[in-house]
């Protein structure tokens, strides 16, 4: 279908023609989730084994009885583990709860009220204070920015990272900007993995920002990767101990898209002086993380390979629902101007740009039709596209099946806005 | 041993046998330790099925899978047992993470930045917020209101709660005051168990204090009897209902002295809106508790009588500990002006005061001995008791053997610490 040479006669045809389909759609009475980034079932599965594997050893390699308080920063083996898995020291590691979405609220508000480097450090202390937050990206770490009264400013998104010609610009001209998050790896949701450049670009910003400047650096892809030879991302640590600027990225990650969602173990990695700032004011929140269902993921995870081994598992349950999605999206819209998307090697989502203007449209058609698709305009602060296109498809969590009775309605209802579009033109 | 009849070269002999003996005990080189309020080995044992419990059964009563995100609340076994340890209705509940004191931190600061009853009601609209602290008590708590800058206003205990006289004197007066600490039940570290009166007193100052007052009613020890007819607490949210106050009264508990020190479950309970409010700002830092651990929980306790018959498991292996402590005392101290102390049916510890201006002296020189103790002012805030008189005995970790060499140590010193006192005078 190509709208532009289309003449007004054969957009009438085709709008007649896909009206008649999404009819039919409608008949069926669908109930069908694109929505939410989470494992399927048969991968929550995968890790049946932690409940028990304990077997009455409640010891750490180090002697410490997980059943017992204290250890704010977690058991050695899992700092160990967050370590190797965001290329780290096991130093600069702290292995906490069940959530990095808490880790990395916790040490935003740390930034703002306290400061990573003692009270004259704190963004409240900064009138106006901001956030980069590259587009499309992830609506919670926007919520958290919201919550705390943090402004966020957008970037585009490129094939390699954010744009950081535009970044360091913004960043050199604005001492109000305190940091940018960045999901570096499958970025959420275009799936991008950052180039060794931008890795190390990023990195350097340290040493043009704020000095309160802290890049927030949320891994949570990190070893979620669909093909057989990976991309792999840079240590942006090491490139930080290049220039210098170790205290300017936070680095976040967790397990719970490896294990269990919502019962597995956080990490937050940084300096030895980010920590120890971090720590003394986390602290007096909690006297210390579930070190005992830290032990058992410890067990589990005896090491880097058993991750990776792990993670083929995932990759073999999920890869069926990516293709599919895929398929359709390259049937319909291939060599047309409906919509672009990125093929993503890894991560949870496909990010999906439709025409300017028709992502709510096609997001309000779709749950008429049954068919739940991720809010449009979730991926950008505020909940505001500027150009109203983008939409986040998350397919781990439906069968294939309704992945592909899910993509039909999908490609219907993007032709037919479209071409709805082109007639009102 | 009493001092007041002694002459001076009475009080110079016993400054000269307890003196040997304090030598005596310097040469045994010991290490032991009576601070930290937390369970044995023998007790931690007590829960060793926890782990493998679920039989890869994930569900809960009504069909959620626990493995995957969601769920702000809590499960509903959980919400249930939740209400059944603090007198309340399931839909009143929270149950959180492994840590109540996280549960109180997060109301503090979701009062002070946000406020339950909206932007208004924030205690940071107000100059000079205060909290009411009852002492001695307990050092997290004033921790909280240290680092969220609420200044710390301390009330006498009595034997039957805070002294509620001047608790209405200072509310009715200062709008201020902001809300009080109470741990109701088995006071940290007194023991006390708050009378139905002083229940009844506190749930009806809403109606006297500033719209915005919280009291948090901290009920560590609810279920933690030694004796086996306890003494009942009342429940305050009956009374709130009473006198319509529900919204003034925040409960906390947690399983951490119940089944495993810091990989149990912590409940908040408060009035519908109270938790509406609050699980608004806590959607931003979490998608949720992590439910696998709270359906372990929910398996491990299927029922109230459950949990009783369990924590009478506890008090067999703490009482002769507490028993050992209490010998001494009274061995020691009865009919004389050395000391005063409560004889606590239950809970993590013994207070014990000195003559004033002694406590620190007494904690150094046991220290010096081998035996570590709460550090003198700990149970104030600010650490600041001004009487210096207050010393916390928390006896459960170490063997009943080791309890027994520690208060023989312990008695020496408060001894010597009063004859040397004396003499000075």
């Amino acid at each position: 279908m190509q709208l532009e040479n289309a003449n007004d006669d054969q957009l009438r045809q085709w709008e007649q023609e896909l009206s008649t389909e999404y009819q039919h759609i409608l008949e069926q009475n669908l109930k069908l989730d694109l929505t939410r980034g989470k494992p399927s079932t048969e991968q929550l599965c995968l890790s049946d084994t932690l409940d028990g594997i304990l077997k009455g050893n409640y010891c750490t390699a180090n002697g410490t009885d997980v059943r017992n308080y204290g250890g704010l920063d977690g058991i050695e083996e899992m700092r160990q583990l967050g370590a190797d898995i965001l290329g780290v020291e096991p130093t600069e590691v702290l292995a906490g709860g069940n959530s990095s979405l808490t880790l990395m609220f916790q040490a935003m508000q740390h930034a703002v009220q306290y400061g990573f480097a003692g009270e004259e450090s704190a963004w409240k202390n900064t009138t106006g204070a901001k956030f980069l937050c590259p587009v499309p990206g992830y609506d919670r770490h926007f919520t958290v920015c919201e919550q705390l009264g943090i402004e966020m400013i957008t970037v585009p998104m490129t094939a390699t990272g954010p744009d950081m010609d535009e970044v360091e610009a913004m960043i050199a001209h604005d001492k109000r900007i305190k940091g940018m998050w960045c999901v570096p790896k499958y970025s959420n949701p275009t799936g991008v993995v950052y180039s060794d450049e931008t890795v190390e670009r990023i990195a350097k910003l340290g040493n043009i920002a704020s000095s309160d400047f802290k890049v927030f650096w949320d891994n949570a892809y990190a070893v979620h990767d669909l093909s057989e030879t990976p991309q792999t991302l840079a240590s942006i640590m090491d490139y930080c101990r290049q220039h210098g600027t170790e205290d300017s990225v936070l680095q976040f990650a967790s397990t719970s898209k490896i294990t269990l969602a919502g019962a597995g173990v956080a990490f937050m990695a940084g300096s030895q002086a980010n920590l120890a700032s971090f720590k003394k004011a986390l602290g007096t929140s909690t006297i210390g993380p579930d070190k005992v269902n830290q032990l058992r993921h410890a067990r589990f995870f005896p090491d880097m390979a058993t991750v990776n081994k792990h993670m083929q598992k995932h990759a073999a349950i999920i890869k069926p629902r990516f293709s599919s999605v895929l398929r359709h999206l390259e049937n319909a819209f291939a060599n047309s101007e409906l919509g672009h998307w990125e093929n993503p090697k890894g991560g949870y989502f496909i990010s999906f740009d439709t025409r300017p203007g028709l992502a709510k449209t096609v997001v309000m058609m779709a749950k008429e039709a049954g068919v739940v698709l991720t809010p449009a305009g979730a991926t950008f602060p505020y909940g505001n596209d500027p150009e109203d296109c983008n939409i986040r498809i998350a397919p781990t969590v439906p069968s294939v099946e309704e992945v592909d009775g899910a993509m039909k309605v999908f490609v219907n209802c993007v032709r037919l806005a479209s071409v709805r579009q082109a007639l009102e033109k």
